[in-house]
């Protein structure tokens, strides 16, 4: 099942059925009127949500044609956003990059810090030129959306811990970064809003390639036009999301629509290319070579992940810089 | 005006308004469901309620008497919690406890991290006994809750950006602590949820002791039935609300219903006591005396705040460790 939601009077949008194909939608008023209301009630609504999604895939209902631009986020505010720094190829790459020491215990405690929920941004929002003034980055991540979790929850329990997967792009502002890291009370200025793709998806829309709590597919990222990564998502992942779950709930209760994402995705070897311009730019200083720039206003990327039919599966991110 | 959230079927509960006196109460609900949408439409609902409030307290509408172990917390839910820690007496011992360095720019930068907001905890609720494994502490702290504020917002903007103030309690897990400090990616387990006092008010409640950004009160922490501490919530705090404001609102809009909290209230005279654990062992461990134990089993935390002619202002948090 594909979910959006369109720009409404309300701050929580109205909840859109899409179809597989992304072309066609109706809405779920009659079932949830916004995403929040469907995942805080799950249980009972996702039945008739799945009928009408194959409905609406048989063309044996009313639908309309999908205007993206009427979308906002997936999501557009959640009560809580964990993001982990599951791929270390990436830590170490950015810790490098800042001159830092790695975590001690890298390999068994995930790095994890709560950030912005209150507002998610559409798949076309404009990155404020002023934040090109702090190093304005991208960030190419996937981001699970949980169901209502337990405090103590083990990766072993029985059940699917989560409801819907969609791709974000983590905007981060990298010269603001050291001076939040080095007081230790996590990121806060550095990391601004996070845009979404139009679409969230059901985990059976991954089929086979959602496995081991891990997505095994390329995620693709476009900087101004030109390949820039396309690192798979499963490789070189340290931490699955179901051990990144039982690490945001060892001591809290997780929220249904809590959005747990695992960082910029990142594999060891560098003919996949990069997901964010600070791995970049650190793997062009290794090699000696000049530095490119982060973002300022203009620059484009374009963040997707593609089925095996080459099929868009969230449909893209595609932001500029503003104004 | 005070505001008070009632269990109902929902996840936000129902909103209450409740008597200055804190003793009778009528349900909100022709006007607004609930408080966070009461604050995602405020300017259009507040008169409203403004009104009902006077008729209440005048005895003009009809009410009930308040039964105040069937509330919730004030707003159950919240997009946004930052916590800051603007009482430096109070980062300097609970720095000194741990052995680390003070941050370089304390006295011009904020320390400030997001929170758990998902859930905060009713007034009575139990702090679970597997926490006291951790070094389970409670902080005494005074939360406000914003309107919507936009990004960039600085202390001088006109017009009040906040709408309400509650007290909380910043239950805390001592021993988790050093570690997620030493990765920089801020607090996670050492943080689960905060209660909060019965009622929400709003500022013009607190008369004259609300000014210049500050709460000009006395916040009282009784521990185990005994006094522990009863600092002045507007002395030694170094950076008022409007400049924590500012601090996290740099790069990000704020949505309304953003819970601000200042952090320990603590003041620099001993003779004021503490209104944490922590803090009260260093004051210990500095003078040669043996350190209290932190919370367990059995132990209760009391945070209260009067006004001028001793009558509670949000009622009191009572808190016991379960099971």
């Amino acid at each position: 099942m594909k979910l959006a939601s369109r720009r409404s009077g309300s701050r929580d949008g109205e909840l859109l059925i899409v179809s597989r194909d992304l072309k066609r939608a109706m809405s779920a008023k009659p079932w949830a009127s916004h995403l929040q209301g469907a995942l805080d009630n799950w249980s009972a609504l996702a039945p008739a949500l799945h009928e009408q999604y194959e409905l609406l895939n048989a063309d044996r209902v009313a639908s309309f044609g999908l205007d993206s631009t009427s979308l906002m986020a997936p999501l557009p505010r959640s009560y809580q956003f964990l993001d982990a720094s599951a791929y270390l190829n990436h830590v170490e790459l950015a810790r490098a990059a800042r001159g830092e020491a790695l975590p001690p215990d890298l390999h068994h405690n995930p790095l994890m810090y709560q950030g912005l929920s209150h507002r998610f941004e559409a798949w076309n929002h404009s990155i404020p030129a002023e934040f090109s003034q702090w190093g304005c980055d991208f960030e190419a991540e996937i981001a699970l959306i949980s169901a209502d979790i337990q405090r103590s929850w083990r990766r072993d329990n029985p059940g699917e811990p989560f409801r819907l997967a969609m791709l974000i792009n983590d905007v981060s502002l990298r010269e603001l970064i050291p001076a939040e890291f080095a007081k230790g009370f996590g990121f806060l200025q550095a990391k601004p809003a996070c845009s979404c793709s139009p679409v969230a998806i059901t985990l059976d829309e991954l089929g086979q390639h959602w496995r081991d709590h891990k997505v095994d597919l390329a995620l693709h990222s476009t900087y101004n036009g030109a390949r820039f990564g396309s690192p798979n998502a499963a490789c070189d992942m340290e931490f699955d999301y179901g051990r990144l779950l039982e690490h945001g709930a060892k001591t809290r209760e997780l929220c249904a629509g809590t959005v747990l994402a695992a960082g910029t995705v990142s594999n060891r070897d560098p003919a996949t290319g990069s997901s964010c311009i600070a791995e970049k730019r650190m793997r062009q200083k290794l090699a000696g070579e000049a530095m490119m720039s982060f973002m300022a206003a203009g620059d484009t990327i374009k963040i997707e992940m593609f089925n095996d039919s080459g099929r868009s599966l969230f449909g893209a991110i595609e932001q500029r810089v503003g104004p």
